[in-house]
């Protein structure tokens, strides 16, 4: 499918709607889908278009222009135009922990995932030997605390010439610098093993454990400068009960986690995330 | 809220969307809420919109005309018109059973439902005493075989003199005739005790625990005249295992019914539901 | 059913439960239901066993003294001993909000409840009505700061008069003293509002929604002195999106609240909770 | 951990409890599981029991041969007991889905199932590549009509030769012979994409979304001659809407099929499956 997904937002106003569907229809786009949503306590306005270009009369090349200059300028409208013909590039960072890694290459071996994963890369050495399974390229850059902002150049060096769209962090256990956050503005992808805002920060199985809960969750978001406070994606609780200790929540836990992050990757991947503040607009 | 509510269905084709946006704008309606959906197997389209009616300058008795007179008698467009100011009117059947009764009237006495319940209609008088603590009429109208179709045609009147919008039955155990079914189309709305199309008719919850199932269901939808076969709008299940009898299915499945059928209801209220053949649009 | 259970714990040890089984049988007791936890990271025992009184040769009124003596003493064990023939008695605390008022009292007027209820106690007199419909007493008794001793004086006196068990505080805004809580101790049940220990204190819905979770949740616990810290009996989630409001957040949770709510209650009258720490162990 | 896992049912009878735990107390055994469970309707017994071998008197190879002598026979017993020091060992059944294959093999390969994988048997050559990532022998056994019986025998060789104890149908599209399954009975675990009884047989997402269910789910269960009607192990569902056509509620299906496999695998490798006629125990 040779399309276009369009996500805007903006101050809400009457008529939003009509012209955003008259604009793509007298230029012969064929609206595929469309959902929009007004947030009645912010008095704001959020859209989610996608048509085919098969007969778009517009250049693919000057759409963001001429909508820009035609409706969005006059409206206020934050854009952002993706084509489905490209596949999104994502690139993994990992630690030790294999469950998310791998039932993300599971996914995309698959072919659930239209997307390219040109690069895994990890500051441990562990899982190589999963990136050799699948044939995907494995960079070892291992980071200290004297070496951190160098070695994150280098990351940033390999993911330009990869030509990277965005990051998931699956399981990856190094707490980026602020200025990497920045450069990647809800383009990486995290999974936290609890269900924020509970059991923020390390080891949130054994607070949960300490606790005494009777759910446990998993928590998909943008990460941010503030650890575990970015826009959420996607959340999903499993029941545990006094029977399970802590390896029996790090065991059900997982499944949790594996189930949550590839949500938040699909959604991605489908350009179906809106995030605004610190809230994230979902269309599906 | 002075709205207005219009579903939409038709054969798809480029524009559909651009077209009804436009005429509520022109008009000067401000839409609140939009959604749309194709059927690509079926090339079918489906919508929904609701616009605020304040500034509407079409008034609300000439929309019908108007829409279809202007757009949609030339697409094929079956459509429904809802005015949110009118509070549905609901009737509801009941027999002896009185866990859905009981939920559904401390949905309405807690103002969760916006709507008017002008009368309980049962073929026992069991449940009279509930009616009556909730002050609605209770309407005792038995039926055997020999008195169904008078009876039937003494429900209709009563229904047709209580301007009764659509039908609940909150396990009901009677069968209502095709005649009476074709009469209600799409306004009645049941609630059957498993997961449909698993254990359809009689006594679902002795089949499920024959059959070992390891969770129950239940399910809302219209009724037509195939038992059990009308158009689903909402199913839920509960994990069961093997320590609970038939009492305890029946307690379990309980809550699955309360909150299936109560979630159809809500959904009915909301002018969210487009059925189409066998099949349900649900708006949310 | 005329059966005794006995909720057990103590540090573990081998042939705890060959003791308490052939204690049982030795007496001609027939073991209905057993179910027995160790706790490996605490080394910590805990059993629940239910048998049928009818051929067991030490009267009722001996039993704990029995079991004490001969069994428990000699291995440190807490025992609670319960008869299944005697329904408990259950106190309701309600403040303005009636769904889970209305829930617990559709229970029990079906019959999903064995248990009495002897008092519906409120610090307002909104919910009389509901009380009334259902037939039993209410108690208004308006709590202020400067009322608050004598007020919970008077309670006490009004809950040993009519010999309650338990009670369950059904969306009742007061805070308790800590000595009422440590005179009821682990004989509150109390229903939060949100997924503890996330948004914790009030109006958890607006903190939910500004966080912007994807879920919410409620929370069923024993009341201690710790606001919202106290062990917790069960918990529950739903789904939640950017298209749910403050008011709609509300309206989803009020059906978790009962849930939750109307779980832990079952669990309590079937004695099937025990409370250890700051944790619970379920039986089910 | 050494230890034995003892699975009983039998007619119920008073005592049957104190008469197991006092034997496994007697020989010097430390109970760390027990639990049991009495079928009121068909006053039936069932109860799993494990304790720690490190010393017990009796010698591992000597147990059941002592245990039936001294109490089984005596109340018509029928026992199955496992030692947890062996690891088991599965073969995988696959043809060319490779979602349930990718999903056992990240399981087995992070350490979450304790078993071996001696052998992956398909009938197509297609995921020989998956096999071979994870290092497992493949065996390409094609099946005609006319080769089946063959093809069988052959591949119940190579069971018997590989010392496997169960098998696990991984998405395998070949119906196996009423003697295959009769050979193993209770020994094969099949995953149906659908939930049980609704949508037998093939292309249950089709039929499911021609039906317009708001749910689909996945059953595995025990392998029987009767096609799709084996006692059922685990099932779950998830929720779907009109937006998803048959490609979606596939993608959606093969989770809930991987989540449900994996369960199911799970109980399986730590015993806690009893069937009894055509319904299960799980002990968990």
């Amino acid at each position: 499918m040779n399309s276009a997904v369009l996500l805007i937002h903006c101050p809400d106003q009457p008529g939003l709607v009509a012209l955003v569907t008259e604009f793509v229809h007298k230029n012969r786009g064929n609206i595929l889908d469309l959902d929009q949503h007004v947030d009645q306590e912010l008095n704001h306005f959020f859209m989610r278009i996608e048509w085919d270009l098969t007969d778009f009369v517009i250049p693919k090349d000057k759409i963001s222009d001429y909508f820009d200059t035609l409706i969005g300028a006059s409206y206020e409208m934050k854009c952002s135009l993706k084509f489905t013909e490209r596949k999104p590039r994502m690139a993994l960072f990992v630690s030790k922990a294999s469950h998310c890694l791998y039932d993300i290459l599971q996914r995309y071996g698959t072919g659930e995932y239209n997307c390219e994963i040109p690069a895994i890369v990890s500051n441990h050495e562990q899982l190589r030997y999963i990136a050799d399974r699948f044939d995907i390229p494995f960079h070892h850059i291992p980071i200290t605390k004297a070496t951190k902002p160098e070695q994150e150049a280098k990351t940033k060096d390999l993911l330009k010439e990869l030509d990277v769209d965005f990051i998931v962090l699956a399981r990856y256990m190094q707490i980026l610098s602020d200025d990497f956050c920045k450069d990647y503005s809800h383009r990486i992808i995290n999974i936290h093993h609890s269900f924020l805002p509970a059991f923020k920060g390390a080891r949130p199985y054994h607070s949960a454990f300490t606790r005494g809960v009777k759910l446990i969750g998993a928590t998909s978001h943008y990460v941010t400068a503030d650890l575990d406070e970015g826009p959420i994606i996607a959340q999903d609780v499993a029941h545990v009960s006094h029977r399970d200790g802590i390896s029996d929540l790090k065991r059900i836990g997982k499944d949790v986690e594996k189930r949550v992050l590839s949500r938040a990757i699909y959604l991605q991947l489908q350009h179906r995330i809106l995030p605004f503040g610190n809230r994230t607009v979902i269309f599906n």
